[in-house]
């Protein structure tokens, strides 16, 4: 069995994270799907997914300002839309997040949370859910 | 086909690479599942899986003194635990890796290893391995 | 059902995107499956497989630039093949990519191409394609 479906979503900066577990976790419920894989794609190349922290928002602007400063916009960079630091860190991060299903429930870390990372923001942005059991 | 499983083991330092390759391969025989894909998550937001060399151990010794001079404890960060810089890491490797499965056996390249990538121990640690095909 | 094939290319420099997109898109309608995932791997320790911009050429050069410049060939690195930094960058890539397949189409983003990325190059190299659905 297959589920496919796109989420849109609109986000506030230019680096930030979008939490996304809460609208995955229901369409994983939606998908009538009881175990398997459930990957979430960012359909772009300036933004990726990742898992991490979602107890204390400290933890989101470290990760920003310590991405940011190592991949700066580096003046020497030759991309007219003067994006490539949102380029390199998407592919960093990656484009997708693999979880596992198990009775219908994303298999997930006690601090773990599902978010888009947004690197050149404020956009409108879609990620594609696929489930398959 | 699904199957699914954790795997908990203690890493012995702050930074270093756990070999879940033997593990992954067992319960990959144990799974009866012939074909497919098998992904083994991490349930933490301070380390991460990867796939690596596993020839020379000079390697693990390069990769982490590089990415902890990188990604260092800097004193700007806000996150009273004070290990964000492990937070950040663990994004930038990412979460989980998936490897085929062909004749019930995982397609690894002759120099590939699977490991849990530790950015904050030594910890007692958890991977899910998800098997479908 | 699940199908899988490796495709062999030769990278043409040191640091470099190799466009796998057309490849794995024959694949996935060569494949008979219509809905799933197509997972494309690397099975090498010095290059890993990303998507990314597919237009403007600059942004690869960027981003072989600036990786090339943060993970520079340390002169610290113990690892007698002086390959250390390839072996970095690869795990921060990642050795994979999934793409959801949807009636026989990659869902890939109007800008995302498939590229293996070299950081060891020019060599011969192998990536797996594996379909499930």
């Amino acid at each position: 069995m297959v589920y496919s479906k796109e989420i849109g979503f609109r986000t506030a900066k230019r680096s930030c994270w979008f939490d996304l577990t809460r609208q995955v976790a229901a369409l994983a419920v939606s998908s009538g799907i009881e175990n398997g894989l459930c990957v979430i794609s960012s359909l772009h190349t300036t933004g990726g997914v990742t898992l991490n922290e979602n107890a204390d928002p400290d933890v989101e602007l470290d990760f920003f300002y310590k991405l940011d400063k190592i991949f700066d916009r580096d003046p020497a960079f030759q991309h007219i839309e003067g994006n490539s630091d949102s380029h390199i860190k998407t592919s960093l991060v990656g484009l997708s997040a693999t979880v596992p299903l198990r009775n219908s429930k994303l298999v997930l870390g006690t601090w773990q949370s599902i978010y888009f990372c947004e690197f050149d923001g404020p956009r409108n942005r879609q990620v594609n859910v696929t489930i398959i059991g």
